[in-house]
């Protein structure tokens, strides 16, 4: 039996499945039984196959203000399998091979016309309403939010076709999941965003599977010289993988990192970018780059604090900027990733450290929280 | 006689000429009789012809904190003509018309060689030295630091070769000598550093010599809505002169001005340029942009405080940089500009508000603290 077979009979009718919810801030995800309903006009139900755990996931479970955001089922980094289609949804049939997207794509506004941007009026317009308007998703009778407009730690999930793209059919799903977020974020953000020229010289703040991948990125995009800052140094072997040259861990260092920094590059570097999410590190990562032509890219996630530096630094002509997902497209973007690793030129599975099934979701959580993974990847069944 | 005439005899003699001395921070400034050594080797001996005053001149007489700098001669924004050159001096001779620059070129090193920036590996050296050690400039016994490297309130001063240029003989000093620092920022802060596009919405804060030169800057590369901001209301009426389509006074709103901007533009302008020196400022300008593509470039100087934002302002495609004297290399820069307003391409004249010798220096620091003036152009004799 194919994986298209199974979706032969679609069936428009409320799917009970699986899902790990995160019922309040800061608590172990709960595995239920959750309910989700029919697709609607434009809307795309999937079965999720794979999902990844993404350092933003745990962000929003541990340190977001925002309680009212509970219920909600967290996961944006998903893959998965069309299996029913709302009313006027013509680009996507059961069975097609997908990727949700956390940044969706009207098409239509000004930001979706523009080469210069992947924001999109419309995900703006919908992140401002209460999320569960468009959750199909429910439990005990409560509707369920969905972190990022995704909620792929759910076997099924409901979303906009203009938060759905279509991939590859021979993509594999428990690889390119990765895509969804982490890996075209960091990749992108040294591609898209710093626009990394060959020759030149980076540093990559963190070294998770953000930071890894723009690691990659600046390799990509011919770096002479990839430096790799973290506080752990267990991360360093894999950073070389992806081609850093330069291993920094600030805690052999009685100086600020920006001076380490300098004068390891006789001045600074070329391009940095923050992979952590840490308003310090935003601050010595922008100081790191030399003056003059310096560019540093924010794609490490808070919203507690302000991040701050002394004019004279932006002045001097360093570049201060940043991305959501590394300035991708979803809909041209992520095809194109994917492609970019069948071709082997980009690199997926040296990120995943872990396969689970996501029942041991709060597993994957600690090994994420403490350290010890860069991606674990989730199924729902047991290949 | 014609003005070569006048610099047919080389002196090398020390010159007696007059200066207006800051003994002190925050004092009047002092027209004394001072000593002007002859011209070092690969020094140039320069009698300044007209000299304006700018904001940062007042910046460092009542705000700078590092009091060893005084006493000192102000002024940066002059032109002149050569009147001796020391050993090794090939590029200029007696006569020639010049513009002293405040950010010198050695040509040499690896930012001289780019395109990228204005930054000079051997200008920062020299700002890193005691800056008495390059001065040739005495009074009562005491040696006379040169603010910026340049000192033009002095009828001479000399200055490195490295930090001259030579320009048409046919530019008129007591109107070019604006090319100095204010024009050349502003304009040079719209055209080379925020790269603004033809068609495009740009804010400009700040409606001194600075901003309103950036407004002439986005009006020339074809901005289509220039929005003015300032608090004196009285500066409205000449932003329109160099091309501003709307004003805003903050004063007249209970918002912040950001939002205010926001609304105006259907969510933020394409570029904004903070021309004030005021880190709340800068902030406004960088949270008036629209987010996707919005590029903010801080111009006003000020180093006692952090500019500070959250992060999400940069992560959602802001970029926020800065410049020194609009980006412009000097050497090259300032001959464009000069013949830019010959060919009657950019304004000068209307920047100049008041015309006075340099004995009424302190009417001119009084009316440019009191937003009475844009410009205050001095002679050090009468015309
Ligand atoms: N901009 C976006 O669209 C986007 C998308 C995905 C993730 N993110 C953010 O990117 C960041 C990284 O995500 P991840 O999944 O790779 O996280 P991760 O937890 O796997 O990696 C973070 C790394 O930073 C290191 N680190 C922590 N503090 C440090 C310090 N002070 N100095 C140096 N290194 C330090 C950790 O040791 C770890 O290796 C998070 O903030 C996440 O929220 C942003
Ligand atoms: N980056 C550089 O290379 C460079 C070169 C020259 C000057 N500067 C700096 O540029 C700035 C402007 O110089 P200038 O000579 O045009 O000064 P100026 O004093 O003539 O003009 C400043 C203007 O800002 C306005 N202003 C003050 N506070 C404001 C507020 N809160 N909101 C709105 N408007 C406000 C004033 O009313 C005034 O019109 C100064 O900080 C100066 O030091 C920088
Ligand atoms: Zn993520
Ligand atoms: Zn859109
Ligand atoms: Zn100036
Ligand atoms: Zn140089």
């Amino acid at each position: 039996m194919t994986l298209v077979d199974n979706f032969n009979i679609v069936t428009f009718k409320v799917i009970k499945c699986k899902a790990a919810v995160a019922w309040e801030s800061s608590k172990p995800l709960v595995i239920e039984e959750i309910e989700v309903a029919p697709p609607q006009a434009n809307e795309v139900r999937i079965k999720i196959v794979a999902t990844s755990l993404c350092h933003s996931d745990l962000y929003f479970l541990y340190e977001s203000l925002d309680k009212s955001l509970f219920p909600t089922i967290l996961g944006h980094e998903g893959a998965g399998i069309v299996e029913s289609v709302g009313l006027g949804v013509t680009e996507f049939q059961p069975g097609d091979k997908v990727i949700p997207l956390f940044l969706l794509q009207c098409g239509e506004c000004r930001f979706c016309k523009s080469p210069k941007t992947n924001r999109c009026e419309e995900a703006m317009k919908r992140h401002a309403q209460k999320s569960t308007e468009h959750s199909r998703l429910t439990c005990k009778g409560q509707k369920l939010q969905q972190f990022m407009g995704t909620g792929t730690f759910s076997e099924y999930t409901v979303m906009n076709q203009m938060a759905v793209v279509k991939i590859d059919p021979a993509a594999p799903l428990d690889k390119v999941c990765l895509l969804g977020c982490g890996v075209c974020t960091g990749y992108g953000a040294a591609v898209n965003t710093a626009k990394v020229e060959p020759g030149s010289t980076c540093a990559v703040f963190g070294l998770g599977a953000v930071g890894l991948a723009a690691v990659m990125g600046c390799k990509a995009a011919g770096a002479k010289r990839i430096i790799a800052v973290d506080i752990n140094p267990d991360k360093f072997e894999k950073a070389k993988v992806f081609g850093a040259t330069d291993f920094v861990n600030p805690k052999d260092h009685n100086k600020p990192i920006s001076q380490v920094l300098m004068e390891m590059t006789g001045g600074g570097v070329d391009y940095s970018l923050e992979c952590i999410g840490n308003v310090e590190c935003m601050r010595s990562a922008l100081e790191s780059c030399v003056a003059g032509w310096g560019v540093s890219v924010i794609v490490g996630w808070t919203d507690l604090h302000d991040v701050a530096t002394r004019p004279i630094n932006l002045m001097l002509g360093r570049t201060w900027t940043g991305c959501l997902f590394g300035g991708f497209k979803g809909k041209g973007g992520i095809p194109r990733m994917v492609k970019a690793y069948l071709d082997k030129k980009v690199m997926l599975d040296e990120f995943i450290t872990h396969n689970m099934t996501v029942d041991q979701v709060n597993d994957a959580i600690e090994l994420l929280k403490n350290g010890k993974s860069i991606r674990t990847v989730m199924r729902f069944s047991p290949q």
